[in-house]
This record gives C-alpha cells, structure tokens and sequence, in this order.
C-alpha cells in the first residue's frame, strides 16, 4: 500500500512541527454554526473529531497497519503502523508501534516519536513500505521484513520502476523499541524475473503445515507472499521460502494466487473487484473458535482499482480456498467464497497476526489462538480529498481490531438466494428438510474490547424494546437521556416479518449524533440488502469546508430464512447490530459477519442524540435488546 | 575489481583538492640523493615519474580501465578508467574518458574534471565499479552497464554482503560525456539466488553466433559475463541474456565458467592460479588477424588469491576454450589453454574492446577488427604499499593498448616440452617432419602507437649488432649516445645457440635507466625459462622512503626449436624484444606473445644510460636490429 500514503509524505505536510495534542480550540463554538475549518491555524481542531478508544499516534498521519507481532518474553502485542510525523523532516516516515496487555490499554513503544524504523537507509532512502514481524527471526529476534522504496512514482496505473521496491530486513535487540537495519542488501532485491508487475510490496509471513507438505518443505517452515500484479494479466500473491535459518534468503517458488485483471467474485455482488493490484496479503487457517492450524484456508487483500473509479477504487477483500498442489509455478490458491472485510470505502489496508493463546491478552481473557486483524481507515480517502489535516494535527486511524473465526450458520432454507456465488459456502446440503448449513467468514471485534467497554462504560443506557411501522419516514428518539459523550457502543437486536423482504421501501434502523443541524442515518433496506449509513446530513462542516466526505457508505448484506427444527417453521434471523461510536469513527458490525467502519464528524456539541429510524411502507420491525455502553475506554493512558 | 579500489577512496585522500599538474619542484635536486620523498609536499614529485604517452587522468587516481567503446557516429574510441580525484569530495570516484582517433593522442571527454559518471545514487551510494558499454544500446544510444556499490567491504576473504554489487545501467545522450542513470533500479539487481558468492561484478557485454545458436538466442543477441565466484567453490562467470531490446532486463543463464578454488592450468607453471573470485571477464573471439566472428573463443580474468598470497595475489589470465552445448545450467567455456596476459605483478583488471576496421583509428591505419585491451598497472600495488600518492599528486596508469590475435608458430620441432600442458596447444601434428605447429595468444602494442613512436621519434638510435661471451657479469654500454629522456622503445634480436638451453647461469638482455647509482636489468634465463625484470637497483628512493616496490618481476617465457624446411636443421627461434620506456612504466613484449610490465622509479636525472647485459659460462649470445626510437608521442597534446 502505498502511492497515496507517499504523496502525502511528500506534499502536504511541510509546515512546522506540531507538538503532541497541540490544540487552540479556545476560540471555537462548537454551539455555532462552523467556519471554514481548513483556514484555522495548525492544531486547532486536534481534539475535535479525536477518538478516545483507538489506535492511532500522538499526532500526525497513520498509514496502514504493519508489523504486529506477539513479543514471546512478555506476551505483549506489539501493534505497528505507518507513520509520518506533521512536521520539517526531511524523510518524516517510516512505522511506529504501540504494546497492549490487553487490546484495550496501549502504550508508546517510545515518547514522544514512537517510530521503530525510519526510511532513510542504503535500501530505502526514500520509504518504509509495511512489513510483517517474525518473533524469532534472525539470531532468534524479532525481525522485521519489510518493503524498501528507492524510486517514485510507485502506482499500479503507471508503468512499474524496476527496482522501486524490494524486501529488505531489519532486527530488534531491544525488545522492539527500534527494529535495526541489517548493513546488507534487500532479502529480496527485485521482482521475480521478466514480469512487468503493477506492484512488488507488504511481505506477510506465514508458518502452514499444507504448504510444508505439498511443496516438500521442513517442517516449520517460514513462507512470505508479496502482493502484486502484472501489468495487463492481473493481480497475484508471490509465493517465497525460506531458505536459511537466518531468513537472510528467499526462494522463489512462483504465484500462489493470480487473479485476471479487474475480474470479480461471481457476478461482483458479494465482494470487491480483484482489480490491478493486490496490496497487502495476509495467509492464515481458522476454524470455529479462531485460528487453527488445521482450520480452512484464508487470504486477506487490499484490491487496487476496481471499487470507485480507475483511480482511487480499492477494496479490503478476504477469500478463503483451498491449496492445490503445485502445477505450472507453485502450489495454488483456488477460491472458495470471497468477501469484504470492512465495506467501509476508507476501509483498508488489513493487518492480522496470529494471537496465541498464551499472549497476555488472551491469557487473561481466557481467548484460545485467535487471528486478530487492524485495518487502516484513511482520513483523506487515501489522499484524495482535501480534509485539513494541518488544522487537526492529526488524521487517519487504525480500527477497532477483530478476530476472525470461521462462522456457521445452520439450519438455512434452500433457495435459490442460498445458491448463489457469494460470501458463503454450503457445507451440509440436506435435501430431506429443505436446508442447507453454509459457512461464512466470521469477524467481531476483539473480544477484550468489547467486555471492556461494556463492563467499564461510565453509563449504560437500556432502551425499551420498540416496534415501528410508520407508513412515513419517521425519527423517534430514545426514550432514555442522551449520552453526554460521543464514545459509546450501541447495540440491537432487528427483526423484521417474511414479508420484508418484498419491501421496495423498507428502510430501518438508528439515527445516531444526531441534533437539529446534523444526523448520520444507519439502516438496513432490503431492496438490495444492503446496510446503508447516510452521511449526508451528518456534518454542518460539509457546508463551509472542502474535503469533507459525506457520501453514503453501503455493505451488501442478506438475512437468512432458518429452520426451527422444533417447530417446523422458518424464521429470518434478526438483524444483530452492534455500533461503536468513538467521536467520529463509527464502526458497524451485524450478525458477526458483516463489518463497516466510516468517519462521521459532526460540528455540534449538541450532536450526541440516538433515534430509532424507521421508512417504509408499513412492515413492521422490531427492536429489541437495545443498550447503550457509553465512556469506552481511554486506549492511552500514559499519553500526556 | 573493488577492494583495494575502496579502501583508497574512503581512507587515502582526505587533503585539499590539487590542481591539474601543481608541482613545486623547484626544491627538488634530482642530481643529489633522494629525500624521505614521502614526507615532500603534494604534488612535489607530479612530474618525476609521469609518464608522456599513456593514458591516464590529469591528477589523481587511476583505477581498472572500464567501459571502452567506439561511437558509431564519430568512429572515435572512447577509453574509459575508474577515476579518483584527490581532494575532499564527499564520494570522489566514478569513471572518466577520453577520446582518440589513432591510439597515440587523446582528448579527455571534459576538462578540468574527465569523469562521465559519480557515484552517489540511490543504486550507488558508496562507488562505481567496472562497466561495459554497448554503444547502440538503451534506445539506440550509448549505454554502460556497471557494477553499481551500496555495502563494503568487498573482497572475496570475507563474507560477501548480499546487496553490495549490483549491475546498474546509465545512457549517455551527448556523446559521451555524461552516462545518466536511469531512474529506475539495477538492471541485474542481485546475485544469482542461493549462491553464497565470493564477488558479483565487472558486466562484460559481447554477441556471439555460437552462443546464439546453442543457447536458442535470436540473432546479434546481447550477453553479459559477470565476474565472481563462491565460496568454498571456486571462481566463476555468471552469464546473462538480453531480454528486451532496451537491455533494461536480463536473464540468468547460469554459469558459464567454473573452476575449483585456487586451482591451476596443468601443474600451473604457465598460467597463474584460478584463484578464488574472477573480475573483470573479458569474452572474444579472435583469428589469425585480430578480431574474428568464427575464430578462437577467448576469455580474460583476473583471478584473486592466488598469485603470491592469499591477501594481495592477484593475475591477470587467458584463456581460450571450446563452448560446450548447455547441460546442467548453460553452455559451457572449457578451457584448451591458458596463459598470462601480462605477467607484471601490478598489471591487472584488462578491459578490452572489439574495434571494427570502420573506426577512425583503424581507417587510417588500415587495420581489420581487432580485439583492444587495456591494463591497469597499480601504483600502490593494489592499495598494499605506502606509496607517498600525495607527494606526486597522481598513481597508476593504463599501459600502452595492445591488439590481441591468434599467433601460429609453424614447424615447432616436436618434444616433451611442446607436449606439456602450457600456454599453447598442437594445431598440426606432423608425424613424418617430426614437427608441429602450435598456436597461442598474440599480443603486440597497438600499431598505431609503435608507428607513431617510431615514425615520430625524435631521435632514432642504431646500435651496431654484438655478440657477447664473457664468462662474468659483465655490462656493456651502448656506442650510442644515451638517450636525452626516459621515454623511448628499444628493440633488439637476441639469439641463441642450442647449447644455451643447458646452461643454469646464462642470462642475456639489457641494463636500463642507468647510471652510477641506478640500473634496472631487463634478461632472459634458460635455466627456469624466464624473463626477468631486476629491480633491486633501479631507485635510490627505495634507500630512503617506505613503499617503493623494487622486488624482481618475472615471467615464463619458452623459445622453440624450429625446423627451416629447406635446410633440413633446426634453430632456437630469436628473443625478440620490444620495449617501451616512459619515465616510470616499462613494458616489455616478446615475440608477440610475451607482455611484462612494471614500474621502474629511478630518482636521478642522469639514470638514462642503455647497456647490453651478460652473465653466463660463455654461451655466445647474437644481439641484432638494435634500434631506440627516442621521444615516444605526448599522448595528451591539449592538456595544460
């Protein structure tokens, strides 16, 4: 991931440093109607849209997470991400990383610049590019392989800088305060032989006992995929083996997965285009409870090119698939089911790492192996928009993390809909009652997390069960107060009659930081089945400033019809919401399967309301299980 | 070629910058003996020892000869040298030019500083090594391919660093005078992949119809040999294939050339060791005329490690072999003989170059193709004697250019010295006369200059013939007057009767650069069949500074009994020697396939003296066609 996170780099910020939590909001009121935010001065808006519960640096820009790993000593997860300090460096970027006991309390690895790498050095004088952690790597310390930049322009629609990007090494003596470049070349110098790639980049490691077995390695060992394309063929993962105990040398072994150019799953409704270029794989098995080393295969990708437009579209795609034994080139990663990992478009960029059981989080939390991912949620749509970031001092965030699992849902009434190419595959097909059990990828956020907020929220709200069926668009708000704060999660439980589905205008959900000037609207409608969040009354500062984003954010999601096998009768299953709103990221999960984080940035003090929303044409739809954890969590205690 | 290269450039000149030719010689009494010169101020001693007719820059270092070619469009040669300018340049090497239309006279590419490419890039931070031109190259225009450094040290006695060596490409769009990178990355840019490599570098690019058609190339396609080895293995050329019709991809093929570590040709008598590591690889062919599309495959190393010890050996190697069809890993060089090209222990790094009979000089001349090859006689001896560089404000040279050729000797009366295994090979094996005729490399100075130094000398000596016998030491001046200068060619015809072939003491040949105080013996011996350079007297300085080189240089070198077919009798062929003097270099060549050269620093004006020399039993020794051409041709007529 990469040509915006380096236009940036080079563009925008060459002002003055800005100190940590830098702020002049004196003279704001936020009671008023707001001024155009981008003429203020550096700063002053620092704690405006500021989350409380997530990751992201002191100040200045995160970029894609990277180079996570659990530290085996003392159990800490060490969570990294791209990094470039606001400021008159003359190369300001390279990765940072924070540790977390517990996925909610995260501390600096360093005060006040939290880098562990900076771009600078014989291999990558101009970028650090995101990288993947071995925890007992070279001379068994953790050792960090990443993507080091030489040449720019690095973008899938120009032609391709031989040499632009290799894979170079850096190790920690210091229990990953600083990751130290190696005095030695790239571990991989360039892109394999003869092919024209659209990109060469984000190394992820990975151990998997299939891979040993069909490609007849030792057992154990490490194997890196590289994420890329050819220009004119299609995207594709790189496929490497280690090949000395050192991880000094990778062995080409050939594409372990290719995909052709700007294709889609199925007919494309069910997840993003494959497009030009994949960024940042991630290979990983998981079952039911979380990973597993025997569990089904998975990929994550970032896809470059096919979601919005030639130029900006990307997509956060997961596949899972089955390993077929090497043919032309190497071993071969056929897809299964394919979806999206966060529907949201400034979604991207996801990061997992394999979290055991005896890591310190899950040690208390009492989680098995988990494979916990971070995504990266652009706060210029990826440089595209002209949000001012100066004025802020700060922009973009990483996501609440999540766990993934494989998810099963049983029971399901054959039909057609369950027949279709999606983001699910039948696994029991019974034909004697009429239903099949698929599985689906499962994501919920980290499982800390959430028991943290809930069981340390400042209030919780429980809002009684309420069932709508206005025949006009209707707003009702809570019954309980508002929250005082705009950190809060919000949960609820939707369930609509069969006959929903024929509704061609059924819209139902929430409102949410709402007031008299501004209300982001979230509803799931069934005439595409899709859940929506309205931005577009969301914020007063659209009217004033350039670069504020309020289009609709949209994930395509279906509830399924199950068979209650004791009563013989089909019901849908209801629509799980789960929301978590944290200044202005707003992070929305269903039924454990469907995820969809987006900014939302409300001018108004005032903008804290909740109401149900509810349109349509008379169906009715009931909520129920409604609760309101407010106060989250401060994620940085130690900060200043 | 690198290490000793390196260790100059970051650790010898750290003074101020010198202007071109600063000397302050006025204190200097060159009739008197010698001060501790290496306590002289710089550039003191500029003119003492530098020489008038080679190539060298204007000041400074002289590194390997590199990335000659002649242009297409002005028929001009352009030699090329790895250049270090003494002075406080952060990164003061590169490689520089200069043009010539004869071979006797030279322009520098641009004045004051000759240099057509620096390092200090994003592929060459710390050095530029040896390179290669292909004249109609990248997009048609003149393109170097070369070694570009990122890491040190470099030197086949340590762990190589991966990364350290790279083949980079640069385009010269004036003529030559500046070779621009490309902005992009290597064109090569790393070792062949699991090879633990000794050195990888010197690119040498040649075509070649027998490579073509075994290896399944189109026609005219380009090759690349890069020099090295691995470790615990042995020395090796690494050969490529051009991939695309800008030369910005190539392909590894394999290796071309192997030889086991520190091996020898035969029992090593004629030809240094292999060594440890190759450099500079030189790949030709030649016939009977000079250069030859269907002649004789030849190939020049450099070999390290293995001429005198495993620090500082280093030899400069033929060889010629027959291609072999690709089996393991690609068509196969196997040697069928191999020799010395020049058996100076500071002649190294030859860098040669076809010159078609369409470039000016040999327009003029009249000569057909050739294959031209240029040394580099280090001043310093590879870096490893305290040479005072600074007091002279300049070190090493190139020496004269030679042409390179197939030689015949026809009628070689047979015997076991003719069947060892040597620098030469049987062509014809004529049961019935008893005699064979063999072939070997030829190497002579280029025509142009011999002609020029003869045809322009300023004055031209013939000393009388003389036959000596003398049963003691004995030196006899010439009749003549002694030259006025130390820049002339002596040649002259010893020969010898049959007996002298037994005798252990017998040595015949020349004092030169004599006086009461210096001399510098130049002799043949039968005893161990060698030319021998004494340098045990030649400088005074040596009495009185540290890292003046006054060991003995010496070379095999068989005279061959032959059978004049009309007389029926057999004679020794005649030693025929040819010798250039300028100032500080001598170079001796005999018979057209003997090449010595070395450097000789005698210290007082009046070591100008020419003597025959004699030592023996009473052999009697014949010295015909004794001619000095006194005055040679300043090769740098525009410079201040």
């Amino acid at each position: 991931m990469a040509f915006f996170r380096l236009a940036l780099l080079v563009s925008v910020f060459s002002g003055g440093v800005l100190s940590h939590k830098t702020t002049r909001a004196e003279n704001i009121d936020y009671n008023a109607a707001p001024p155009n935010i981008s003429a203020l001065p550096d700063g002053t808006l620092f704690s405006t849209w500021r989350p409380k519960a997530h990751v992201l640096p002191p100040s200045g820009h995160v970029g894609d997470p990277t180079g996570h790993y659990v530290d085996p000593q003392t159990g800490l997860f060490h969570v990294g991400y791209l990094y470039t300090i606001f400021g008159n460096d003359t190369i300001p970027g390279g990765a940072a990383s924070a540790t977390t006991a517990d996925f909610v309390t995260y501390k600096d690895i360093a005060s006040p610049d939290p880098r562990f790498i900076k771009p600078g050095g014989i291999n990558d004088p101009i970028a650090v590019f995101d990288g993947t952690v071995i925890a007992e790597g070279y001379q068994g310390k953790p050792t960090f392989l990443y993507t080091a930049v030489s040449f720019l322009p690095i973008t899938w629609t120009k032609p391709y800088i031989p040499g632009s990007e290799a894979q170079a090494i850096a190790v920690s003596e210091d229990g990953g305060r600083n990751f130290t470049k190696l005095e030695r070349g790239p571990v991989i110098a360039s892109a394999p032989f003869g092919l024209n790639v659209t990109g060469w980049r984000d190394p992820f490691s990975f151990q998997d006992a299939e891979f040993d077995q069909l490609l007849g390695s030792k057992n154990d060992t490490w194997y890196i995929v590289v994420s890329g394309g050819e220009h004119d063929v299609g995207p594709a993962q790189f496929l490497y083996r280690q090949y000395d105990s050192d991880l000094l040398q990778w062995e080409y072994l050939g594409r372990l997965w290719r995909e052709s150019a700007n294709t889609t799953w199925g007919d494309g409704t069910w997840a993003g285009r494959w497009g030009f270029n994949f960024e940042v794989s991630n290979i990983f098995r998981i079952g039911s409870q979380g990973a597993q080393a025997d569990g089904t295969l998975f990929s994550l990708v970032g896809t470059e090119g096919g979601k919005y437009s030639v130029q900006g579209g990307r997509a956060q795609l997961w596949a899972a698939g089955d390993l077929n034994p090497p043919t032309n080139e190497t071993a071969s990663f056929n897809v299964s089911m394919a979806g999206i990992l966060d529907w949201g478009a400034a979604a991207y960029a996801a990061a997992g790492k394999l979290v055991p059981a005896s890591s310190k989080a899950s040690q208390s939390s009492g989680a098995p192996d988990r494979f916990v991912v971070w995504h990266w949620l652009t706060g210029t749509f990826y440089d595209s928009v002209s949000f001012p970031v100066k004025a802020q001092g700060w922009d973009s965030s990483l996501l609440t993390p999540r766990e993934l699992y494989v998810e099963t849902i049983s029971n399901v009434v054959d039909s057609a809909a369950v027949r279709e190419t999606g983001s699910w595959k039948i696994t029991t097909d019974s034909s004697t009652s009429g239903t099949v059990n698929i599985e689906t990828l499962g994501i919920r956020p980290v499982r800390e997390a959430i028991a943290a907020y809930k069981n340390q929220a400042a209030n919780t709200f429980i809002e009684p069960d309420r069932t709508l069926n206005g025949t006009n668009s209707t707003s009702v708000s809570f019954t309980q107060a508002l929250p005082d704060t705009k950190h809060y999660v919000l949960s609820a439980s939707l369930s609509f009659p069969a006959e929903a589905r024929n509704s061609s205008s059924l819209r139902a959900g929430f409102r949410i930081l709402t007031s008299e000037h501004e209300s982001t609207t979230i509803y799931y409608q069934f005439s595409n089945e899709s859940i929506v969040v309205d931005r577009s009354n969301s914020t007063a500062v659209a009217a004033t400033t350039n670069g504020i984003d309020t289009r609709n954010e949209a994930g395509k999601f279906r509830l399924w019809n199950i068979l209650d096998a004791s009563t013989g009768s089909a019901n849908m299953e209801s629509l799980d919401l789960q929301i978590i709103v944290d200044n202005s990221i707003v992070e929305i999960f269903a039924n454990n399967r469907f995820a969809l984080s987006t900014w939302v940035l409300p001018w108004y003090n005032a903008s804290k309301g909740i109401s149900f929303y509810y349109e349509g044409d008379g169906v009715k739809v009931s909520y129920r299980n409604i609760t309101v954890h407010e106060g989250l969590v401060n994620a940085w205690p130690d900060r200043i």
